[in-house]
C-alpha cells in the first residue's frame, strides 16, 4: 500500500511527508532519512555558509533530497542558490519573504519551487510568482512562522489558488497527516517530529528536554532572535519551549533590546554549552506527540503506516 | 448514509457537529435548526440574563437542544444553571473556567457535561472533574479563546485523557469535519460557519461584512472586552475582525483602560447602530470559508454530506 497525492506524483514518493527544512537541526543525514523512508527530506540552510551547505548535500550521499531557504536571508547570500540548484535538488523550498527574486533561476532548471507561505494574502501572492507547490504554515509550528493557523488556513488557501497546497504546522503522527489529506492538502510539513531524531543536528540535551515538553509550554517572541542578534523582520516570531531566558524577557522586548550586548553574550555561551534554561529549544506544539527518540526512517514510516490505516478505515469507522 | 462517532452514539444524532454557544449569536431558533438537520444545537446564554434564556429556548420549540454558558460568567449567576437543567437540554456546555463547582449537579440530572478547554492541562483537569465530553479549542476559533492550534491539541488531548474529545476552531466545512476525526476526535463544533445563517441573532450589518471578509483579517485581543467593560480574565482574548477601533488601541491597552468611560459609550453607540467599524464582529479564521448565507439547515447538511464524502473516498483518493 502506497499514500498517493499531487506531491507523491510530482516528486515519485510513497509519503506525502516533507521534512521542515529547519535551522540547526535538518541536516543532510537527516533529510537523507526521511528521502530513503520514502517521503522528501530538506537540508535547512538557515543562516550557514557555503561550505556548510556542500558538506551536507555530500552527508545526503546519493539520496536525493532538496534544500530549503530562509528567503530573506537568501537575499543577502544569494550565491548559495546557484549552489544548491548545481547539485539538483528534488526541490527548493522559500519560506519567509519574497519568492520573486529566486523564482525564475530556479524554474529555468526545472526544480520544482515550493514556497512557505503564513497567510492567504501571501499565497495568492505566491501562486502568482510560480510557486509549484504552496506550503501553509500554522502558527502551531516549531521555529519562525506567524499568526494564522493550519486548520483554517489550508483549506482557505486551497480554495483560492491553484497551486497544490501542502499543510505545514501542528502535524506529528498519522492522525495529522491524513486530517491534512482531507482538509485539502496533497501532504504535510513535519519538523518538531524529526527534532529528537538521533540523525537530527539538534542538541542532545535539547533532544532530551523536548521528549518530556508538552505544547502548553511553547510560545511565539521574538526574545531569541534579539538575543542571538538576528534581524528577523517582526511579522515573523519563533516558537520555542519557554525558559528561564524568554520568561525573564518576554514582557520587556526593550530591555532586552537595550541589554542585548551582554545578554546576546551570556546567550551565545549558554547555546554552546547546552544550557537550554538560557538557549532556545526550537520546537512546535506538536512536541506533545515527541514522546520517543526514533529514527528518522521509523518515524516517517509510522506516520505513512498509521495515515494509511486511517485512510482505509475512514468509511468503515465512520460511516453507517 | 450517516457518520457515526462516539458523538453521535451519544447523543442519537445523525452528524458529529455541535453548533458553537456563541454569545449573542446562537439562539434557540439557530440551535433548533442545528439540531433538526441532525446536528446539536446550543444556546450561547453569553452575558444575559434569566428572561432571555426562558425566551430562547421557547424559541428552540419541540426541538432538543443544549444550553452553553461561559463558566466564570454563571460563577456569578448561579441560578442560570438549574432553570436550564430544569428544561432537560441535551448537554450543558461549559467555556472558560472552573467546572468543577458546576459539574455535580449537571450529572446527578444525568445530563451530559461537555467541556472546552484551551490546553493540555486543563484538559486532564475537566477529564478528572467528570466532563463527558472535552472540547479541544484552538487560537483559531471566533470569539474568546487562548493561545493553543487545533490540529496539535485535538490529538495530544485525545492521547491525555481517556475522554472523549470534539475539536473547534478553524473548522468551517466538511473537509474540517472529516480532518476532526482523523485527528482523534469524534466530532467538531462550528462557530463561524454558522454566523451569516439567518437564523443567527448576529446583526445583518455584520453577518454582511462578515461575509467578504478573510481570516487573515482576524486577530486576538482584549480590546473589545475593555471597550464592552467585560471584566474577562485575560488568559482569554477575543478573535474578531480587525476595524478602525481596534487598530487604534491594539498597541495601547493602557491608554484605552484610561479612556474607557468615553470609548465604552462610543462603543456602545455603534454597537446598537450597527457601526462595525468601531463595534466587533467576533469571528473565527474560519470566515474564510464563509462566503455566502445560507439557512442553518442547508449549512449543517452541506457540512455533514461533504465529510462523507471525503471518509467515503479517502481509501480510494489517497491509497493505492
Amino acid at each position: 500500500m502506497a499514500l498517493v497525492s499531487a506531491l507523491t506524483e510530482k516528486f515519485g514518493i510513497d509519503i506525502p511527508l516533507l521534512l521542515a527544512p529547519m535551522a540547526g537541526v535538518s541536516g543532510g543525514e537527516l533529510a537523507a532519512a526521511v528521502s530513503r523512508a520514502g517521503g522528501l527530506g530538506f537540508i535547512g540552510v538557515g543562516y550557514m555558509e557555503e561550505d556548510w551547505l556542500r558538506g551536507e548535500l555530500a552527508k545526503a550521499g546519493n539520496e536525493k533530497v532538496g534544500v530549503g531557504f530562509i528567503t530573506w536571508v537568501l537575499a543577502q547570500k544569494p550565491h548559495l542558490l546557484p549552489l544548491a540548484l548545481d547539485h539538483a535538488p528534488k526541490a527548493i523550498f522559500l519560506s519567509f519573504g519574497e519568492i520573486e527574486p529566486f523564482a525564475p533561476q530556479v524554474k529555468e532548471r526545472g526544480i520544482p519551487l515550493i514556497a512557505q507561505v503564513q497567510t492567504l494574502a501571501q499565497a495568492k501572492r505566491a501562486a502568482k510568482a510560480g510557486a509549484d507547490f504552496i506550503v501553509a504554515q500554522g502558527t502551531e509550528a516549531g521555529g519562525h512562522g506567524a499568526k494564522r493557523a493550519t486548520f483554517p488556513l489550508v483549506p482557505a488557501i486551497a480554495d483560492a489558488v491553484d497551486v497544490p497546497v501542502i499543510a505545514a504546522g501542528g502535524i506529528g503522527d498519522g492522525r495529522g497527516l491524513a486530517a491534512a489529506l482531507m482538509l485539502g492538502a496533497c501532504g504535510a510539513v513535519c519538523g518538531s517530529a524529526f527534532y529528537a531524531a538521533p540523525e537530527a543536528l539538534s542538541h542532545a540535551k535539547a533532544k532530551e528536554q523536548a521528549l518530556g515538553a508538552s505544547g502548553d509550554d511553547t510560545q511565539r517572541s521574538s526574545v531569541f532572535d534579539i538575543a542571538r542578534g538576528i534581524a528577523w523582520p517582526r511579522e515573523w516570531t519563533m516558537r520555542t519551549l519557554k525558559n528561564s531566558f524568554s520568561e525573564k524577557w518576554i514582557g520587556n522586548m526593550a530591555g532586552l533590546e537595550k541589554a542585548a550586548a551582554q545578554e546576546g553574550e551570556r546567550y551565545a555561551e549558554a547555546a554552546a554549552k547546552g544550557d537550554f534554561d538560557t538557549a532556545a529549544i526550537i520546537i512546535g506544539e506538536a512536541v506533545d506527540l515527541v514522546t520517543q527518540s526514533r529514527p528518522a526512517e521509523e518515524i516517517t514510516r509510522k506516520i505513512a503506516g498509521d495515515a494509511e490505516a486511517l485512510l482505509k478505515n475512514a468509511a468503515a469507522n465512520f460511516l453507517r
